[in-house]
């Protein structure tokens, strides 16, 4: 198998990036390959600043494909990718297109990711919308998938389906997840609450045997760990997504804030931290150690990697790619989809 | 004013709400009265077994109001209102209507307290749709009124403009608020971003001269005290508020789990606690913090206090619901709403 990595895209690349894929690399399979796309005399540069060697006395197992040009977070996606042809993106949906890729990871801009996905590597047969799916983490550690979480700002309800469906061959083909449960975000449990579109695709997903379906969940259940899917429309889920972001990092702020405003509280706070308590909190309810934002319903498997990535969650998303590809999830989705009439 | 308090809805009553009502009042105004409205001989057997005394011996600004039935969390809302007519939100209903009250709170059944609002109150002419109000909390402490938080699933632009000037009316008249900044919650901070609701709302909120307009607000932004109102849909907003609620159970859980999985972290999660900051965070993140949910858009003013409310969120409620009074919101709101034609 050979991954794609996006060296060029991302808060903290190339450095972390590259890192990323050095020390990630033993983590994968034998036979699994990366290549590194960006401007390769700035890789070479980095590899040796950072190791003092060249990249073939570390590993053969790490290569590189140069590509001139970056598409930044500024710029419009779709005029991006058609002007900016040998960008680290482009190179690297020309790759997946002509199998000289098997999936494709980048920390770049979302909205070039989807659009390169979509316009240029194509939609799976039969899927109506690909969708943005990021893992949340939960209370017992498992975390859920989120889809959509942003692709589709408005849904039909077979768009609903196949986002259940794909969440669904996701979590039992790339995360050995039995018989995953699938929950469908709304304002109340019972079938009949919610908008035309849960009320519409509420029956829908109910009626496809393959589906484990939960029925209804709202936004204070989704941690919990009863569900391994979460399925909303992509405005509902970016909502969901975002709150989720937004008060995670004002409960840490304001956390940060109570545990140093004297010295008591800093002793209190230091044992804390030497316990390794702080640590170990951060770490359950921070989502990028459940990996990157999968694009789902794509032709090839492409994962986001948080634009604020390091070394750790690079080496992370690296092993989710590798299982996405593994379970062969898209040629699940292939065969399992419901079309759309 | 004449505060009326159904002491019978919520987790927590009578018991709680009693207490409440009876060391609130001394933070009301002179001329503020409360009654509470349930069932007579329990409200009065309770007092005796608290207080050991009567309440004619503790105040004269507490009165009882006979109500015998009680509609619970369980019952369809508009079957209840119309079938238990002797119960304490029917009763505090008629009161309102007949100018006997000038306000009602009540921990009950939030679908049954919107239900009789709308249907025995009524809504104040020109508001097409009222609005259900939770406060939610911001880092600077300040937090921010988020409407609408599920009264209605569907919405039209005209309905978020209302809930934008309502909002903003409130913030200014009830808590003092100078110029309240108002946020149209989406899932991008440009103005072409969203759904169609949120696209067709935004040129309409942006046009009320009245109205300080943020602009979009993402989930991620709501907390850092930037805007004094977030407007929604139902929908939306109710995903939102249970997302918000969700995480902070989630967060709360596993920090408690962290800080009590060794002796040693107990140790430094004594101190902490010790010092006050687990208390002090508690408050901050506790949303109860900031006082119970309005109802916007009724002729009178309607505060839902959280069903598990106990006496010191009942006093938070009074004095809330005090202002909402005070401040003349109604009236403000007939002056200035648009109306929708």
């Amino acid at each position: 198998m050979n991954i794609l990595l996006d060296v060029m895209g991302g808060d903290n690349a190339p450095d972390e990036i590259i890192k990323g894929a050095i020390e990630g690399i033993n983590n994968l399979d034998s036979s699994t390959y990366i290549t590194m796309i960006g401007k390769e005399d700035i890789i070479k540069q980095k590899i040796s600043e950072i190791y003092k060697k060249d990249l073939s006395e570390i590993t053969d197992r790490v290569k590189i494909k140069n590509a001139t040009e970056v598409i930044t977070n500024h710029e419009a996606p779709t005029e991006a990718l058609k002007t900016k042809l040998d960008s680290s993106m482009n190179v690297a949906f020309e790759m997946l297109k002509s199998g000289e890729g098997d999936c494709f990871i980048s920390a770049g801009s979302t909205g070039a990711l989807m659009a390169g996905g979509l316009l240029k590597v194509g939609r799976i047969k039969g899927v109506d919308r690909p969708a943005l799916c990021p893992m949340l983490p939960t209370i017992d550690g498992k975390g859920f998938l989120l889809l959509d979480a942003g692709a589709n700002t408005n849904c039909k309800p077979i768009n609903l389906l196949q986002f259940a469906q794909m969440g669904s061959i996701y979590m039992q083909k790339a995360c050995g997840v039995n018989n995953p449960s699938v929950g469908l975000l709304n304002i109340g449990s019972e079938e009949e609450k919610g908008n035309v579109l849960t009320k519409e695709s509420f029956p829908l997903i109910k009626a496809d045997e393959k589906i484990n379906f939960y029925g209804n969940i709202e936004g204070r259940d989704m941690f919990s760990g009863d569900v391994d899917v979460v399925v909303a429309d992509g405005f509902t889920g970016n909502i969901a997504l975002k709150t989720t972001e937004g008060i995670g990092l004002a409960l840490g702020k304001m956390l940060k804030e109570e545990l140093t405003s004297s010295l008591f509280r800093k002793i209190g706070a230091g044992i804390l931290s030497a316990s390794g308590a702080l640590t170990s909190f951060k770490k359950r309810i921070d989502y990028s150690e459940y990996g990157g934002a999968l694009l789902l319903g794509i032709e090839k498997p492409i994962v986001k990697c948080h634009g604020s990535g390091k070394e750790k969650d690079v080496k992370i998303v690296l092993k989710q790619a590798e299982n996405y590809v593994k379970g062969g999830v898209v040629e699940s989705i292939k065969e399992s989809i419901t079309k759309n009439k």
